[in-house]
C-alpha cells in the first residue's frame, strides 16, 4: 500500500475530522528551543503534513506560531524563530487532510489558567472524547476547536488539583484511548503516554537538557541522545529549578497495564531510521519481507517494491528469496502537494501522477510486487494495470502485513469498514481477481509479530495492538458504543 | 481633529488592546441574510477597518467567515457569500489597529452550548471585563481571545437559566460598561444595549424582517426602514416561529436609568447621514459649527475644514459667520491603507501624506481652520505649519468640541491621559502657542449640548455622557479601580 | 458625474486596452531619489490606481520595481526603497482598470540599448501607435506589452542618432497624439511634452535638483518648488556633469504650435490643489460653478454636490446663487478597492455602495445637484432616484461642463460614442427625462472657457482642446482613420 | 553526489543566470492539449522546479500562463486549464535556482510577428548567446529577459525568410551550443535538436497526434507511444492541414555531424524510467554500479546508496559484488522546497535536513557508499561524518561516474572550476582525505562508456559528450572565448 489509511485513490478529500495522526516535540532549558523544535518537527514531518505549530515561553509570555503547511514553509524564517523566544518550546505536526482544516484546530493548543498558561499537543485519539466534550459543554465550557485535545485543556482548567502537573494528571486520567502528549507550563515540560502505550513517545537529551518526541529520528537530526521510551501510563514532569538545574519526576498515575504499541507504527507510520519500542523500524520491515518470502514464495524474475513504503520489505523479500531487487516503479517526488484538486481530465491518469512503471525492468518479467499494506485495494488495481501495460508477464502481490478488517480509533484516519478490501471480498481469490494480480498473499499475524518482536502473538496477552487486523481493541470504545445517541454538534463551518 | 482618538501623528502602531470601536449588524428571516449583512457592514466600515466577520445559520449549521481587512476585500466573493447560507446572519466590523490584531480576536465569536450554538458581536467596552475574566479563569474557563466579548460567551455558557435568551440576559446583567450587542442562536436574533445606552443601536425592518445595526446608514444602503432605537437597558428578542412569522419580545432586565449616549458619536464617530438618538448627525455637526461661530467669532477671509471630519462644522461656521467656506485643505483618499509602516524618510513628510494645502485658497488669507476635536494636538501643529508654508496670513483654529481631559472606557481607544493636549498645557494660550496658531478656541460644553440636544447640559442629570471632557463617567470603572491588583495575564503572542 | 470617463455604473470591467490615463514623476541627482519618487507618485495616485512602478539607476545597474496596486501598498517597504538605490529615479502610476491588467504593461518600461539602458514612462496616448507598432513588427521588432509606450522604446533602440537624447527626440518625433513623457538613461533625466501640450507636465526643483511630474501636487508633497511648465513641444534634458552639477538643456524639435491643454484636466482629472497651466484647478472649478449659476439659475433650497468631483463647482454655485451649500450626499470612502466583482445581489444596490443620501438635508427640499460632468448618465439616474427616495421635493441637475459627444484619443478611457448620454438622446428634455430630474442644464463651452482661461473660446484658434465636447481634435487620428485595415493582433492572453 | 551540479552544500543561492537545465513538451491537434502538457511537464518536473509555463493557441489567440513554482501548484486549477484553450499547446519547466528568478525569464517566450504569433521554449544553452545578443542590441533589438531563448525570438522576428518554419530554421542556424527546442505558431508545432544532439528530445504520438518532449517519461504518464528520437540537427515541422490531418516534415538544415548526447543525462539528470538515446536510464546506472564493482571492489558488509541518485548504481554494485544492498541513509522527502533560507542555527545541521543515517544498518558496519557523482565534495564530507557518528566502522566511497574537472556550457549550471573537488586536490588520496573516507574510487571514463553504450570511448570520434570529465567540448565556445570583451550589460534588477 502506498498511502495506507489515507488511500486517496479517488482524490476525495477528507472531512474535518476529530481524528488525526500527528507528531510531537518538546524541549526544556535550551537556548535554541524553538529552532530545535522546528528541526525536530521537520524530522517528524512524515507524521503530519497538514499544519505545524510551535509554542515557546520566554519567562514572560507564551508565544505561538501555528500555520497550515510544512514545517519548512514557515519555521525557517529567522524573524519567526526569533519571535519564538525562550528556552522552552514545544511543537506539533498534523496529518494531511485537505478540506476542512482550519487554523483553530492546529496544535499546540493554549489556555490561560488561574495558575498561569499551559500549552498541550497530542498524538493519538481519545475514545471518549465526544462523551467528555458533551459533558463539558453541559457544564458551561466553550469549545473553539473540533480537536479532542481541547477537551483535555478544559479538564485541566477545571481541575481542583493545586499544581499544574497534578491538574494535567487529573485531566488525562479521565481520558481513554491512545495518546502521547506533551504539555508546557511556565516552568515545566510534561510528557505522557496512555496506559496501553499505543502511540510512541521517546525521551532524549541534548547538552543535558530533556527532550521528548514521537520518534528517535527527531533526536538524530539535532544530534541529541536517545535516553529511553516514555513508558505506557507514565507521566514525566521536567521542571527548571531556581538554580538552573532541571528536575525530572516520573509518575504512574494509572494502574499498571502491559504495553501494546500499535503495529502500524512498524508497518507503515514510523520513519525507517527510527527506533520504536527499542526496535529499528527498517529492520522490522525487512523482517516482514523475509518472513513473507518464507510464508509466500513465488517463482519470479524481479522483486519490485511499491515505493517508498514497500521498499524495506522488498529488500528483505529479495535477500531471502534470492530474486533480484529492482526499482520497477519510479516515484514522482513532486506529487506531494501537487494535483490536490485535479480536474477530471487529470484524475483519469490516476496513479501515474505519483508512480510510473520502469518499463525496462518490468517488460517480459515475472514480478513480485511488495506493498506494505492494502486498505481499499484501489491503488493496487491501478498499479497492477500499469505494470501489465508495461509488459509484465506475471504480477504476484505480496503484502508485508495481514488483511485489514477493522477501523482504528487511536489517531489513524481509516476509511469506513465497508470500503476495506478485506471486508469487500469473501475470499483471497476474490481479492486477487479484483486487483487483477496473478497471485496475492498477505503476511500472517504471527509473521508480523515475529518480524517485529521475535515471538509469535501471545493470544492471552498480545504484545502489541493489532486491532486493525483482529478487532482486538486494547481499550473501551465509549464514543463508538454511544454513537448516534448524542444530538448533532452544530460545528462552526468556514474560515474564521 | 482628523482622526480623533486614533491620532496616529507619529505613526506609532497600537498595541493589541482589549478596547475597540466597532460596528454590528444582524438580520433574521431574510433569504439574502449574508449579503444584506455584508452591505450593512460596508456602510458601517467607518466604525472599524481592521477586520470583519459574518456568521450565518442555515438551519443545520453555523457558518463563519472572519477576515482581516475591509468588508469589500472579502465579502463580495460570490462563493463566500454563498457559503454563508441561511436566512439568519450577523456581522461585525472592528476598529483599525495595526499591530497586534490576530484572527482569534475578530468577531462574531461563537460557542457551542448544550442548548445549541450561539454567536455574539459587540460594540463598546466592559468596565469590569478583566475582573470577570479573572473570575471565570479561576473557575476553569479557557479564554482564547483577548476580547472581552468572550467573557460574555462564557457567562452565557455557564448560566443556569433555561433558554438561550434568558442565559444571554443573565450574562449581560453581570457586565458593566458600554455595550451594544447582537447575538444569534438557532432561532433567535437578539439585540441589547447597556443600561446607560452609551453606544448606539437601532432596529430596522426590510420586507417585514427585523434588522439591528449600529447606525441607520446600514439600513439606508439596503433600503430598509428605520423602526426605532433599541432603548438603553433593553433586550429585544426576535424569534422565527414555526409558522414562519417572527415574534418580537422586548425585555428590560435592568433597573430603569436615563439614557446617556456618548457625545463623541455626534462629534466624530457616526456617519453624517446617520440618525443617532433621533438626531441627524450632519445637522448636529453643523450646529456645533454655528454655535462655535457665535461663541468664538474671528475676522477672517476663509473658513477651511480639516477634511473630512471638520467639514460639516465648517459649513455651519461659514453660514453663521458669513465668511466663505472653501476647500483649503485637500485630502488624499488613497492614504487609507497606505504608508502604514513608513520609512524614516517618508515619515518626515508627515501630514502631507494625507492632507495638502490648496495654496490658491490659503495664500495671503486669514484662515479659520475648523477641526472636529483635538486629542494630542500633534496633527494640528503640522497642519498649521503646512498652511503657513502655503502663505496663510493668519490661522485661527476653532474646534467644534470641548477640550479632552479624560480617557474613555467604553470602546474608544484613547491615548494616555498625559498625552492629551489639554493635560499637557496649563492655559489655552499655551496650547495655542504649542500648535502655532494665531488663536485657538474650543466649543463649550453647553455649546455642544445645545448643538446636539437643543438644551444646555443638565448638570444634575446630564442628557449625554461627556466623560472625555468632564470626567463624569456614567458607570463604575471596576477594572480601572483595581488596576495593577491582578497578576499579569500571560497572553499568547504571535500568529496562531 | 462621479467617476467621469470611468463610469462603472454597471460594474463592467475594462478590457486590456492600449489607452490609459496616468501620472509620471522623475528626479535627478538627489540621494533620496526613490523615496521622493514614491511620495510624488502617491500625490499623483488620483491619476492611476491600477499599478505603480519605479526605476532607479545606481551608477552600475538599473533597478526596477513594478507592482499592481497602490503606491502605498508596496513602496513604503523600507527594504524595497533601499533596493531602488541611486540618485536618479522615475516612476509611473497607471489608471485603474480591473480585468486585463498584467504586469508586463506596467511602466516604466526599460530597454538595454547598445549605448546603455533607458527607461521611459508616459502619460497620454499616441494616435499613430498601432500604425507604428505594425511597422516595427514588420521590421522584426518584438513587442512584449500592449502598451504604446513600448513603440517609443523600439524607435529609440532603432534610431541611428548618436546620443541617447537625440535618439529619444528622433523617436518621439515620429509619434503623434498626446504625451507627457519622462525618460532616464545612465546620466540623463529627460522630459518631453507633445507639440500641442494636451497632457500637463511641470518642472520643479528640490535642493537644486530637477524634478518633473504630471502635476504640482507632487512637488508640494515633498516640499519642492514649482519652476515652470514644460512647454508644449519642448524636450528638456537634464544631465549630471562630472563635477556633480546638473546641466539643463531645452530643445524644441517640433514646429512651434499653440498649446491646447485638455480641458478635462480642469473639469475632472487634476487634483484641486494643483496648478495646471498656471491656473489653480480648484479655482477654475469654482468658476465653472459660478458661471453655471449665472447661465442656469434655479429656485432651490440647497446646493448639493455629487462628491467629491462636484464639490468645488457646488461651492461656486452656492456662493453665486446664495443658496446654501450642504452635504446632501455622503461618500463611502471605503469603496475604492472594494466590491470590484460584486455579486448580482450586491450589484442591485448599485450606487449606494459609494454614495448615500443625507436624508435630513434632502427631505422636503428643492435640490440643485452639481456634478462635474455626465458621460453615460446611468449614475445620474440612480443618484436622482436615491434623492427622491430620501424625500427630495425637486432635483435640478446642473453640470459644470458641456455635453460630451466625442471620444478621446489622448489617454482618457472613453466609452463607445453610442453610449454617451448626449448621443443617445435628441434633446436636453429627453436627457432630463431619462435621468428623471426636474431640470437639467450643462455649462456652455464659453462658460467653461471663461471659467478656466478668463476668455471665451477663440474659434479660430482655440485656447484649449475640447474635442470631447466639440469634436475638434487637435491632431491627426491616424489609427482611427485606418481602423480595421490591419489584421488582428494575436495578443497573448493570460497571466504570464 | 546527491544534487549534482546544484550542490547547495552551503545554501548559497544562485544568481540570476543565463544558464539553465530545463524540460520541454508540445502537442498538436489534441482537444486536451493544455491538460496533456501539464501532465507531461509534471513528469518532467525533475528537470526544473523553479517555474513552469504553458502556451496554447485556440485558433484566435495565444494564451499563456507562466508561474514560479511546481506544475502541480498552478496547472491543476480547472479554471486555468480551461483558460488555456485550444488543440495546440506547449510548455516548459525551468531549473530551480532561488534568488534571481523573475517571471520575465520564464518560458515559453512569445512574440507577435508580422506573420502571426510564435512561442518557443528551450532546453540547453547557446555558446554564442551573448555574442548574438550584443549584435541584436546594436541593431536596435530590445531584450526584456536575460534568457538566451529571447535571442532566437529576435532572430526569427528579423529573418527575411517567408514562412515561420523557414524563419525558425534561419534563426537556429545562427546559434551554437546545445538546444532541444519546441516552437509553436498558429498552425505548426516545431521541434529541433542541435547538430551535436547534446540534450535529448523525443517524438511520441497519442491518438494519432504528434507530441515532442525531453524524455519518454512524459509520454508514459499520458499513455502516449514513443515514436523515435528527434535526431541531432533535425527540425521536425508538424502542421495541421485544412482537412484536419497533420503533415510531418523533417528537415536537416545543418551539415551532418555525429550525435554526442551528454553523458550526464545518464549519470544524473534523466529519470530512471526514461529511454534516452534508445537506452533505459535505470539500466545504464545499474551498469555503472556493476562496472564500478569490477573496477573498484572492496570488502564490506553493506552497500548503501546516497539516495535517490545513487540507488540504481548501488543496486548494480550490490548485485555484482554480492554485498547486501541496504537503505543505510534515509531521505527526508519534505525538504524539497523547505529550509531554502535557513537561519544560521539551522544551517549548522547541514545535510541532516535532507538525509539521516539509518543507525541500525550502519552501526559497526563496513559501508560501501555509492553516489552518482561528486562535484565539490562538501556534501560527501558531511555524509561520511554522519555515517561515522552513526557508528560506521569503515566508509568506502564509490562514485558511479568519473572525476569532474570542467564546466558545462550546454545548459547545466556548474560551479566555478576552482570549486570542483577534482581541481582542488592533487591526488585521489588527497580527495579521500578531504572527504574523510577510508577509500574513494571513481568509475573510469571507459567504465562509463561501457555502462551506457556497451563500448569503450572511441577517442577519435567519441560516442557521447563527456566534456565535464575530459574538457573535450563538442562545439566552439564563442562567448567563453570572448569573455570580458564586451561591455557590461546593465541588466535590470528587481521585481518588475
Amino acid at each position: 500500500m502506498n498511502t495506507c489509511f489515507d488511500d486517496h485513490d479517488d482524490f476525495s478529500l477528507d472531512d474535518d475530522t476529530l481524528h488525526e495522526e500527528c507528531g510531537v516535540f518538546g524541549v526544556l532549558g535550551h537556548p535554541d528551543a524553538a529552532a530545535l523544535t522546528a528541526l525536530g518537527l521537520h524530522a517528524l514531518q512524515h507524521r503530519g503534513q497538514e499544519a505545524a505549530g510551535i509554542v515557546s515561553y520566554d519567562g514572560q509570555q507564551f508565544r505561538s506560531e501555528r500555520h497550515l503547511g510544512l514545517v519548512g514553509d514557515h519555521y525557517t524564517d529567522p524573524a519567526m524563530l526569533e519571535s519564538l523566544r525562550g528556552s522552552m518550546a514545544m511543537g506539533h505536526v498534523r496529518y494531511s487532510t485537505t478540506g476542512g482544516t482550519v487554523l483553530r484546530n492546529v496544535q499546540p493548543l493554549f489556555a490561560e489558567l488561574g495558575v498561569g498558561g499551559i500549552a498541550i499537543a497530542h498524538n493519538g485519539n481519545f475514545t471518549n472524547g465526544l462523551f467528555m466534550r458533551r459533558k463539558l459543554i453541559s457544564d458551561g465550557a466553550i469549545c473553539q476547536s473540533t480537536s479532542d485535545t481541547e477537551v483535555v485543556l478544559h479538564l485541566i482548567a477545571r481541575s481542583r488539583a493545586k499544581t499544574s502537573s497534578d491538574r494535567f494528571i487529573d485531566a488525562i486520567s479521565q481520558m481513554e484511548g491512545g495518546y502521547s502528549m506533551i504539555a508546557m507550563t511556565r516552568t515545566k515540560l510534561i510528557a505522557a503516554r496512555d496506559p496501553t502505550g499505543i502511540r510512541p513517545l521517546v525521551m532524549g537529551e541534548l547538552d543535558g537538557k530533556p527532550i521528548f518526541c514521537s520518534e528517535t529520528c527527531a533526536l538524530d537530526i539535532i544530534g541529541a541522545k536517545f535516553v529511553r521510551d516514555v513508558e505506557n501510563g507514565e507521566v514525566i514532569i521536567c521542571e527548571e529549578q531556581p538554580d538552573g538545574s532541571i528536575s525530572i519526576d516520573s509518575r504512574k498515575p494509572a494502574l499498571k497495564q502491559p504495553e501494546r504499541l500499535c503495529l502500524f507504527e512498524y508497518v507503515y507510520f514510523a520513519r525507517p531510521d527510527s527506533i520504536v519500542g527499542g526496535r529499528n523500524v527498517y529492520q522490522t520491515r525487512k523482517n516482514m519481507g523475509i518472513n513473507l518470502a518464507q510464508e509466500a514464495p513465488v517463482k519470479a524474475d524481479v522483486v519490485v517494491p511499491v515505493p517508498d513504503g514497500g521498499t524495506p520489505a522488498a529488500i528483505g523479500y529479495a535477500q531471502e528469496s534470492g530474486i533480484p531487487f529492482e526499482l520497477g516503479i519510479i516515484r514522482n517526488h513532486y506529487v506531494g502537494r501537487t494535483f490536490i484538486e485535479p480536474t477530471q481530465q487529470i484524475r483519469a491518469f490516476g496513479v501515474k501522477l505519483k508512480h510510473s512503471a520502469n518499463r525496462a525492468v518490468i517488460s517480459g518479467a515475472r514480478v513480485v510486487l511488495i506493498d506494505d499494506s492494502i486498505v481499499r485495494g484501489t491503488t493496487s488495481v491501478k498499479i497492477v494495470q500499469m505494470l501489465r501495460e508495461a509488459g509484465a508477464k506475471e504480477v504476484h502481490i505480496r503484502v508485508a502485513s495481514p488483511m485489514i478488517y477493522y477501523s482504528d480509533f487511536y489517531g489513524i484516519d481509516t476509511p469506513d469498514r465497508d470500503k476495506l478490501l478485506a471486508n469487500n471480498h469473501e475470499t483471497l481469490a476474490d481479492m486477487c481477481k479484483f486487483i487483477g494480480a496473478d497471485s496475492l498473499e498477505f503476511l500472517s499475524i504471527d509473521g508480523l509479530y515475529m518480524a517485529v518482536g521475535g515471538e509469535k502473538r501471545n493470544n492471552a496477552l498480545p504484545q502489541f495492538t493489532d486491532h486493525q487486523f483482529t478487532g482486538d481493541y486494547p481499550t473501551r470504545l465509549l464514543d463508538k458504543e454511544h454513537e448516534g445517541e448524542f444530538s448533532k454538534i452544530e460545528l462552526l463551518a468556514g474560515n474564521g
